[in-house]
């Protein structure tokens, strides 16, 4: 059996290509790009919380980067470094090799420097801490949303849920529907390019890892603001895709793991926003508005501008 | 029970003196200072491969920052930001809080700014990220030991290792030595201090987590170069403590989780490398002499120069 170091050789060293000293010292040495704000991420997924404990690794890999890629799309800043920690229950090679194929797989779709990490003996965690840059003061924050801006997603959110549901026996879906909710739930796609795309465009933005609902009530929380969306301009794939039209809406109004990003803008930049969404060939909608209501307080309307009863909560893990 | 959110709101946000934006949104915002050159390492503690299931919490906090400092100091680098993923079985808020209290003590002690992190249910497991920053060029790497450099160890390293072994019953302590030992194991001080004052007197550096010879072991890879060290010079402690000296012996020289500091420095340095030792009021004793002998080779020399056998290797997790 490889030893603890004999793995980090063999399936975590690949040459970087900007970074002074990545791994096998008791640290990483990096020159920050000058007079830019660093942005840093963590996250931890593990078994049987996070994916499946039967999950393929390759996309295990790619998960543990790519969700914590997507935090940095969230903020406007370029993914640089990245850290792995990884707790594996042995030392199964086959396996191992899988997941750092997914793992390297998207950090390079991302240019990002893999510099360092842990190897432990552990129940099977993975905690990937990401670093990147943005020029100072153009991070998106959640803080940024102001009464009048308009609120969109991008993107087809509730697919990801959708497919862990099928999963899970909750549903049924059909063959095309299941292969494009499996591959939401397994190689999610950050949104990069919409993030660094929103710098100067976005008043605020959060990606959604807990759901719809949840993460925008996050955004409305930290600018102290209401909103109002419209029922009817969301995007309706999770229904198309699921003949149980109630488990299609808490999905897509509650499922997490899609990591598409929901954002505000001021109304004036509205052109602006649908331009950026040709030029990406990725669809963002326009799904609402934020006003000066409570503070956090978040109302779905229907077409006749009355509001729908509900009662969706993101996930919490202590919940 | 607290939510999620609750828990970071209540144990894990804390003022922050040197940061743009710390715990709350998709990720921290930073301005590293101009110049600099940023030092990042990570480090993952699992219940039960590195700390007792009933070990206090308050020193489990401790100790999940303090490795990750001591990496830092082995690198000459000062500690700015940390980030604390965490995954716990379920929210026990005594565990928590205390848990919190020995992790921000050790923050505080250390100048550090806890800036972001996760929280998620999970078997036990902490990981913690470390970023802190060292002039261009000063870090302290593992690959400048070079023929001729004296070999200095910090402390006295074994009291980690014999305190296990005590709680393990292997061996019996007298009051004393227990006590030391103990806090050894659960509050080990990083050599930040030190750290710092070998920039530009020290051409190698690591710090002891996986035990004496195996870490020295690592300055001799990546330098290329071989080791003698002189068994009587070695700090005496732990044979002083521990009435089973072969015992003893194996704690010192293979025993891990002590976090003193080894290093190489130039013969020419010796009097600055005493001096420091004078100034910093810690034991830096020279145990041995790096050549240019088949690299990675490390012998064991008894008062008449004729080698030892030893054969002790570090912790490996997949051994």
């Amino acid at each position: 059996m490889p030893s603890e170091f004999e793995l980090i050789a063999r399936y975590f060293t690949r040459p970087t290509q900007h970074t002074r000293l990545g791994v096998g010292d008791d640290g990483a040495l990096v020159s920050p790009t000058p007079a830019m704000e660093l942005v840093v991420s963590t996250d931890m997924l593990v078994a049987g919380t996070h994916f499946l404990p039967d999950a393929d690794a390759e996309a295990v890999g790619w998960k543990s980067l790519a969700v914590n890629v997507s935090d940095l799309a969230a903020m406007g800043a370029q993914p640089r470094w990245a850290l792995l920690a990884a707790a594996l229950p042995d030392a199964d090679e086959l396996w191992i090799a899988a997941f750092a194929e997914g793992f390297f797989a998207c950090a390079q779709t991302f240019g990002i420097d893999v510099i360092g990490g842990d190897t432990t003996r552990g129940p099977m965690n993975f905690c990937v801490t990401i670093f990147g840059e943005v020029p100072p003061g153009q991070a998106l924050l959640r803080s940024g949303a102001r009464p009048g801006d308009e609120i969109w997603v991008s993107g087809t959110p509730g697919r990801a849920a959708l497919g862990l549901a099928h999963l899970q026996g909750r549903c049924q879906l059909g063959e095309a529907a299941l292969a494009d909710c499996l591959t939401a739930l397994a190689r999610p796609q950050p949104r990069l390019a919409l993030g660094l795309g929103l710098r100067g465009l976005a008043s605020a933005a959060i990606d959604v890892s807990d759901g719809l609902l949840a993460d925008l009530g996050h955004i409305l929380g930290s600018s102290k603001v209401s909103a109002a969306l419209q029922f009817e301009r969301l995007p309706d794939t999770a229904w198309r895709y699921c003949p149980d039209q109630a488990l299609a809406q808490d999905c897509l109004l509650a499922g997490g793991d899609d990591y598409e990003l929901v954002f505000t803008a001021p109304v004036g930049a509205h052109a602006r926003v649908a331009t950026l969404a040709q030029s990406l060939g990725l669809a963002l909608t326009c799904i609402g508005q934020i006003a000066d209501g409570a503070p956090g307080k978040l109302v779905l309307l229907d077409r006749e501008q009355k509001p729908i009863a509900a009662h969706h909560h993101g996930f919490d893990h202590f919940a």
